[in-house]
């Protein structure tokens, strides 16, 4: 016997025969003798449609009110599947984010889940109930509905799981696992057993979207054990014979669940094309020349990732003071409005030109095993460099290597560091 | 200043354009300087497409979670129309049945509003913000969201009028007002400018469906004025410059509001053609034979609207008891249920043939002034027997005449009432 969370996405949730599929599979969980709760997306397309609604109705709308609009689209989906599991015999019953309550701060349209409140819900569950939860929805102060942001059912299904002490939180969506890198650029790519919650942070975010980042950080915080599996592998028996198993998935676990045999020194490699360089050439070398050009845009709210300075040259304006040229990332969305505030703040940093690019990629090569094994980013510049690929910009973490490269040379980068780390599946 | 309550159905919220309008509709209220408190039906179709995922879900659905669906219709209309408000600058926030809380009886899918508490929605509309409120939902005991039943949102309106002691409840609908007959059947009808609830109880009641029933019984206890008016005529302007004026509607009063002068002997004539007629051929005329045919009508819950019992004659059986034939209406939606009641209790009553026949209108003369005056149902026999219609069955009531005729002539039977009554609008 086991606690279980089980988490469907949007596209789980499409439609009346795939809600009777999910009602399906967890009825397997209960049949096996676990408890479950489920925490449900809205349709696939019926929050678009609803966020859509709101823009219409004013392009500055209030995200109270927003809240009210968008969470009706988890709450038609968990009164479903409560109807769903009632119809193949498994007692169910829908909790809203108020109902239970779920709590948290009042940053609506974007709020941030406190506690959960797990009287009724684990009571629910010990009679044999199933709980059938609505993501991404929770209630502030003040009695008012709020939504957690976009993906934010995944950070509410390892939030119900930390609160009610699961054994594990499954979430279930239209990949059926973590892999060593996108298998759409190499088809030998090959899918994990086990990531670290750090490790899946970081591929969270340079690119691999399987999960919310925040639901990570969360399930990271939380020791909570977290399973990325398919909703569309193993046949699904409305009338409840058994179904074929579904794949394993992928585990997100802590570091210690990972034996010392199954470590690579690599996990994984990601790739993101959504940010722009920007650089600003003749900048000033002197004290708080640099300091002049990030507040601007730490004020508008933009996050920087790689930056690199230039050795200092001299000025070509003829004079004794040496300039230097000054590259850094935001995300692409973020590029009309940087571009506005350096050229705002052009007097007070007194650069010459204001130079940016969108045709950039970031390669990240991910993995623990690097925290004690020298050589990972001379690897990566070596394979790269071997190959022609030139090297635009470096950031490192603890257990992350980046590099910014040009856009069209992508794929042709992942493919030959994932064969250069030994990713590459054995063929059979 | 006043305390109005304005409600809106599904056509007017379909779609922002629209909602857009009823906005500007109740900035002219504010802008007159009432507190104005707004209830929403879903969009037109909405709650349709709620109510046929819950039947694909499950035919016996749980009528709770049937709530939790099917609620999800209003709560998005009222966000949105908080927001539209606020977009042309009229201070507004949505209210949701728990919120407030609409407290209801447990009766899910078909609830009873009890009380609503009052103390917020009035400090809101006392400081100036326009309240808007999803109608049709509610809340039961243990936090259980509940609906009121189709149509509920015109109960919910006149629930809060009732509350918050509105001076009027203006009912927006798709139809300018209440006429002495269907203006489809008799070019020549009036706009009534006044009726009062007991005669729009009967009018309601007998196929004028221009309010749900059960909201004229709530207004007529509460003694809330009610005014039904048109969503459409008026021109709208969502720039907030001035709109012709809406036409005025019906107004839904008490009997003392109504001037002895205004006063007509007959108001409306109401048709329904929803009623199905049933003969029980030879039951034996003895007592205790018509209890036997109607007690398993009720034991089923079909209400049983006329009934005529022929005058008994010498059964054919050859013995020497007398027969009689019973007659009566019920609902047509119900006829199949009552021919299988019945069947069943074929021995217990003891009847030769069960005969049925769907092709029958019930006509309605209502008017309060029939009191006071006699022979209101002998002119109604009079004028129909003049053209030929044959009465089926009779029923009264204080204030009402109902015959039962051939369904093929009820266009007919309308246009001769309508002229014999004197209620025909002089042509211009």
């Amino acid at each position: 016997m086991a606690r279980i969370v089980m988490k469907f996405g949007g596209t789980s949730m499409a439609g009346i025969e795939r809600i009777r599929t999910v009602a399906a599979r967890v009825k397997r969980e209960v049949d096996a003798g676990n408890e479950v709760a489920v925490v449900v997306s809205a349709m696939a397309g019926e929050t678009d449609r609803l966020v859509g609604f709101c823009r219409e109705a004013s392009a500055l709308y209030d995200p109270r009110e927003y809240d009210v609009v968008v969470s009706a689209g988890e709450q038609i989906t968990s009164g479903l599947l409560a109807i769903a599991l009632q119809a193949i015999g498994v007692p169910a019953r829908s909790w809203l984010g108020w109902q239970l309550p779920v709590h948290t701060d009042e940053a609506f349209a974007k709020a941030r889940i406190g506690t959960i409140e797990t009287d009724a819900l684990l009571a629910g569950l010990m009679s044999g109930e199933v709980a059938v939860i609505p993501g991404f929805q929770g209630v502030a102060e003040g009695n008012r509905i709020t939504t957690l942001g976009r993906g934010g059912s995944d950070t509410s299904a390892v939030a119900v799981a930390a609160a009610v002490k699961a054994d594990r939180c499954d979430i279930y969506t239209d990949v059926d696992g973590v892999y060593t890198t996108d298998p759409r650029i190499v088809p030998r790519a090959r899918k994990l057993k086990k990531v670290t919650y750090e490790e899946m942070l970081e591929l969270a975010s340079v690119g691999a979207k399987v999960l919310q980042t925040r639901s990570v950080g969360l399930a990271m915080k939380e020791q909570v054990r977290v399973q990325v599996l398919s909703s569309f592998t193993g046949g699904a028996d409305v009338e409840g014979a058994p179904m074929a198993d579904t794949l394993p998935g992928t585990m997100i676990v802590g570091e210690e669940e990972i034996d010392e045999v199954e470590r690579q020194l690599i996990t994984g490699i990601a790739h993101d094309k959504n940010e722009a360089k920007i650089t600003l050439t003749a900048v000033p070398d002197k004290p708080g020349a640099v300091a002049a050009i990030f507040e601007p845009l730490a004020a508008a709210n933009i996050n920087v990732d790689m930056i690199i300075q230039n050795i200092a040259h001299q000025s070509n304006g003829g004079g004794s003071a040496s300039a230097t040229d000054v590259t850094f990332t935001v995300p692409a969305a973020d590029l009309p409005r940087s571009l506005e505030a350096l050229n705002q703040a052009r007097e007070a940093i007194g650069f010459g030109d204001l130079i940016h690019d969108t045709r950039v990629a970031k390669i990240s090569v991910v993995g623990v095993g690097m925290r004690s094994h020298a050589g990972v980013a001379s690897q990566m510049f070596t394979t790269l460099g071997q190959r022609g690929i030139n090297i635009l910009a470096i950031s490192t973490s603890e257990i992350k290597v980046s590099v910014l490269i040009h856009e069209d040379e992508t794929e042709l980068a992942v493919r030959v560091l994932h064969t250069a780390y030994g990713l590459d599946a054995e063929v059979a």
